[in-house]
């Protein structure tokens, strides 16, 4: 075998592992995330894991082009992490210590631009080189590529449109401190709370009344099936995802939006709810912009990674 | 001389025109703009007017690198602009038609992205390498640097943040036919609009309503001078520059943004007003971004068409 890269998508309770020969993924494995003592051992797991599988599989060194990982925490450009609180990491260079260990070359970034351009590289916005990637899972995350590479930003908090504050009249606080956060309406917690609400504040009829701790999948089911409290429910992420985009276009006026993360699993029903706000918002100039739906699903992260090299 | 590049400016009513050697500014001049014809001459005014300019000044073909030009139109990143209503100009490129005139190599960019080329290079945002430029005008401009490069975006919509919706409530249309954009609260004439509002619909006393035809600088002069309806209007158009600065750090966050047009004629009350309500809006991670007043006026187009080369 020739031009193997490794892709590692690091997570807070698991690692999963690619072997990527040119644009094929060849092989793929898992592993727990030990986050004991400030996560000390999870460099020397990964490395372990992989020298394993390597020599299983016959791969000498010499045929690996090197390692990509996503890490799920701020990195600037250089490939150091400035802490990342659920593994207990402080700052340091990912890139320096893995590689010294691993001893190929090592590339590291941020886990939502890492899926991101997995995403580019190889789904959802295949043959495209302006991108965002927007994730809607138990939060709202985001990745933006430019001319086919990640654009984390000067503080790393490039993409963060989850905690783009479009929410005006929000009275909760989100988990960032601040309040009305896309994320407070266009995550998986962010619809469900908005269902709740709804039929809190309204006698209407609503089969979300008899399903309890009803989900995000929930929601969108039964507004497949036309109830009108999960359809308003719906309506509002769509909305604000509506907004938000258009707002995204106004400044970097990007190719494509890729939709992932577990509440796009809803389908085409998301990009024609949320393209129906974005055409009444966004400037003139860029209405047509393409929406697509990401198609990596969890391997968008070991696809990335193998791509950062 | 050697190096020396030719900036010009377009504009509406004039082409302002600058000889730079090096990073020097060593001469500078301006024409009419002729707009008969769909704008037919303006290429041949162009180029006779620095065919005459660099005769006088002894200057050879020989010694110039290029011109560069900034067109008040959509370009996209061939130099290709895609009508340009105030000219009468159709698509065409602009970078071939003007270098076969000069028969010197020829570069082109929007207007406002030119501009703000020019800030990072020898004004506001000099030193710098990822900077958006905000124009408040009589409407609101915008130009994103990114890695000291324009963004202009796949449809040339790239900066145009005026046109944001982020006022939710407006009822009014804006010149772009959409409802609620930035231009409409923090441009000259956005913020004339927003005080003679307050004005109508209460009955505070204010020393604005002794000022016919109050102007946005009579605003700012008299919010300084301690009046209250002048002062909400400031905070107004401070309050949604805030949030549209915190959304588009939340997208590439820039190290810097760099404030200029009419309006940033204020001054620091102006950077002090947009930053209160931006720390408020903006991700943990940027709250720190530096913002500041752009410093070559008028001449930032002409500065920044000749650093296109």
């Amino acid at each position: 075998m020739k031009n193997i890269r490794i892709g590692i998508d690091l997570g807070g309770t698991q690692v999963k592992f690619g072997i990527f020969q040119g644009e094929v993924l060849a092989d793929k494995w898992e592993i727990p995330t030990r986050r004991e003592d400030n996560g000390s051992y999870i460099l020397r797991d990964i490395t372990d894991s992989i020298e394993n599988r390597i020599k299983q599989k016959n791969i000498s060194k010499e045929e690996i082009l090197g390692a990509g990982i996503g890490v799920p925490g701020p990195m600037d450009e250089k490939g150091i992490v400035h802490s990342c609180v659920n593994l207990g990491w402080g700052v340091f260079s990912v890139e320096e210590e893995l590689g010294k260990l691993l001893n190929i070359p090592v590339k590291a970034g941020n886990d939502a631009n890492v899926a991101a351009l997995g995403e580019l590289w190889q789904g959802g916005g295949k043959g495209y080189r302006d991108m965002v990637m927007i994730t809607l899972g138990t939060g709202v995350g985001g990745g933006i590529i430019l001319d086919g590479k990640i654009r984390a930003g000067v503080h790393g908090a490039g993409g963060e449109i989850g905690h783009m504050s479009v929410v005006y009249d929000e009275t909760e606080a989100c988990n960032c401190g601040k309040k009305g956060c896309l994320e407070q309406v266009a995550s998986a917690t962010g619809i469900v709370r908005t269902a709740a609400k709804l039929l809190k504040n309204s006698d209407k009829p609503s089969t979300l009344r008899d399903i309890a701790n009803f989900t995000a999948k929930d929601i969108f089911d039964e507004a497949k099936k036309g109830d009108a409290v999960a359809t308003a429910a719906v309506e509002k992420l769509g909305e604000y995802l509506g907004i938000a985009t258009a707002h995204i276009a106004c400044v970097i006026d990007p190719e494509i939006f890729v939709i992932g993360g577990g509440v796009s699993k809803a389908g085409e029903v998301l990009i024609r709810t949320i393209k129906k706000y974005y055409k009444e918002k966004a400037f003139k100039g860029c209405t047509e912009t393409v929406f697509a739906l990401a198609t990596l699903g969890n391997d968008a992260g070991i696809y990335g990674a193998a791509k950062l090299l």
